[in-house]
């Protein structure tokens, strides 16, 4: 059963304490949910992408550690699990930093309790459920301050054209599917919905993994109202003054605003700079690396599957299906993300507020990361 | 069977006279062919889409009127046969420009038949047909024009680095299937293959309608190297230095070279303005519209079904299905074509030549264009 809480959740606690989970494998086709009862099933979920977005998996893998050191028979050595726990949920998916991350801070802040509870197995226990707890709810907390900087925005944005609804464009799901709850560059539609601001989205479509569809599932659930377009729609629409503002998520940003995100984010920055419009990033001051120096030449770009390219998954009155889309032995290439230069960025939007995206104002906002 | 002449033709002669086109419907995945055996064959290959693209169109209907005259009762009133015959196709695609004009000057022709033609069935028959063989030479002859003037400028981009293949992109499928043979962006590539230059070409699937699908097609059946990729990816490989120029098609162009092409073309002209480097449209004169004086404004966007957002048809191991990519309900939008300002195109590459995107060099070049 899909959890009553408001904003609607990905991961969140039962009533009786236990972890529950959707598994979005099937949207935005079916709303199924699964219970996070054991490492195992942890480990399937990322494995299996029953999961998915960084803070997600992030917080996964903290709940993932929790159920470990339930599960050990008593008497066993609890940090010895941790660690084997943690060993097999860092194999889950070798390059999410985000995951490694949180598996790092719990491991750590587990081992620097003291004796009291490193020395009681249920102590021990209820201590990770609670930083795992914490995880979530620090997730929670920054994407809702995403979004209050980023209702403001909109509001602001709104009165220049205050007669008709404010029209957004997004692309692909930087959404609450991929966080805990609200999500980042739709954190601010969170609060749109509750303070009624009247707002339309064009939701991008996001081939080849066709993410759009989430986003789209996403508003429809808060009940904002917004159209899906093919990826190659959203220019025309900017240039016929149909879009008053992009806003997007971020893989990972350079303090120079230089944004990796998902593939096709660049074509859309270009597009709002000719039709003069602005185009904003949202992000978790954690997605900041202080250490690039040029995006473009400094992060690899990952090749995903051809697969992708080559078939497309879908509904069909007999269930989930995939259909070929290219002629047989086509060559394709699919790179995950692309670069969109700072230059193209009206402004970052972070849990600290609007910055401009430049190294001074983002130093300044986060003086933690300075090398 | 297909036909061996060299180019491949998308509607030719067979030995015995009769006419077979491609059942394009099926591609990329199957080749299947028809006899153009009457006018009511002609009149369901346009309206279920057997055959596609603005001059092939044209030509189809051509044919289809002489199969008009040739099935005429003996002593039945030859010209009005022609023009019901007109009438009828005419309603097959009310919105197509070229099939108009094809209609209009094959029944404008007959009628100015000498008497002797008029007077006697055979030869009236014999000369529908020879207008519609002339017709479709003429196709040939004008996208061939198109290729050795295109061909030129792809040997002189690749003396800048001629230590690697010189690599296009494009957009769509402005290939030989939409026309007799050739195509207009993809008719220079006919020549590469003819003569050797080492190209590669950078295909766009070209959402909805996953047109690139039937460009990879077409190139690699004349062999030219390739890789498909999603229309997301371009902006990434421009700004990367992995493509040299792009080169698309056209629907309709003013004489100052704005440029109403398939959905997604702009996307790309913005990345290759920002990218530095050139932008190439490759029309026919025919598509000029010497009325228009700003496409943004005066061409209206044709909204296309909802349905082809929403569901991708594809090959599956049991036949070609189609899979709902949308959650239910969700509202989309579907825009047919966008306009590519002439400010972001490099040159129009038509049968006369290469020429600057604006109405002196235009008119220079095409005199009987003047109003």
């Amino acid at each position: 059963m899909l959890s009553s809480i408001y904003p609607p959740r990905s991961i969140w606690a039962r009533p009786d304490g236990e972890i529950e989970y959707m598994d979005q494998r099937w949207l935005p086709h079916e709303e199924r949910t699964a219970h996070l009862d054991s490492l195992a099933t942890a480990v399937r979920a990322i494995r299996e992408m029953e999961v998915r977005g960084a803070p997600l998996i992030g917080v996964t893998v903290a709940y993932g550690l929790w159920l470990a050191l339930r599960e050990a028979p008593a008497g066993s050595n609890l940090l010895q699990h941790l660690v084997s726990a943690a060993s097999l949920l860092r194999q889950t998916r070798p390059t999410a930093v985000n995951l490694m991350w949180a598996l790092d801070g719990m491991v750590n802040r587990l081992n620097q309790q003291p004796p009291d509870v490193l020395g009681e197995a249920t102590a021990f226990v209820a201590k990770a459920r609670e930083l795992a707890d914490e995880l979530a709810e620090a997730d929670v907390a920054t994407c809702r301050a995403i979004g209050e900087h980023g209702y403001k925005l909109l509001e602001e944005l709104h009165t220049r054209q205050p007669d008709r609804p404010l029209q957004l464009l997004t692309h692909c799901n930087a959404g609450g599917l991929g966080c805990v709850a609200y999500g980042t560059a739709t954190a601010p539609l969170y609060l749109v919905a509750e303070r009624g601001l009247p707002v339309h989205v064009w939701v991008d479509e996001t081939r080849p993994r066709n993410q759009g569809a989430l986003t789209a599932y996403e508003l429809k659930r808060i009940g904002i109202p917004h159209t899906y377009i093919v990826d190659n729609a959203g220019g025309l629409l900017m240039l016929k003054g149909k879009v008053d503002a992009v806003i997007v998520g971020a893989d990972r940003v350079a303090l120079n605003g230089d944004t990796a995100n998902k593939i096709g984010t660049y074509l859309k920055a270009l597009a709002a700079k000719d039709a003069g419009i602005p185009f904003y990033v949202a992000l978790p001051s954690s997605t900041f690396d202080p250490k690039l120096e040029n995006a473009l030449d400094q992060i690899p770009i990952e090749e995903r599957a051809a697969e992708e390219v080559h078939s497309v998954w879908g509904h069909t009155p007999a269930g989930m299906q995939q259909v070929r889309v290219t002629p047989p032995d086509t060559q394709v290439s699919n790179p995950g993300f692309d670069i969109t230069p700072g230059r193209l960025i009206t402004g970052l939007l972070t849990e600290r507020g609007l910055l401009a995206p430049n190294r001074e104002a983002v130093l300044a906002a986060f003086p933690e990361l300075k090398g």
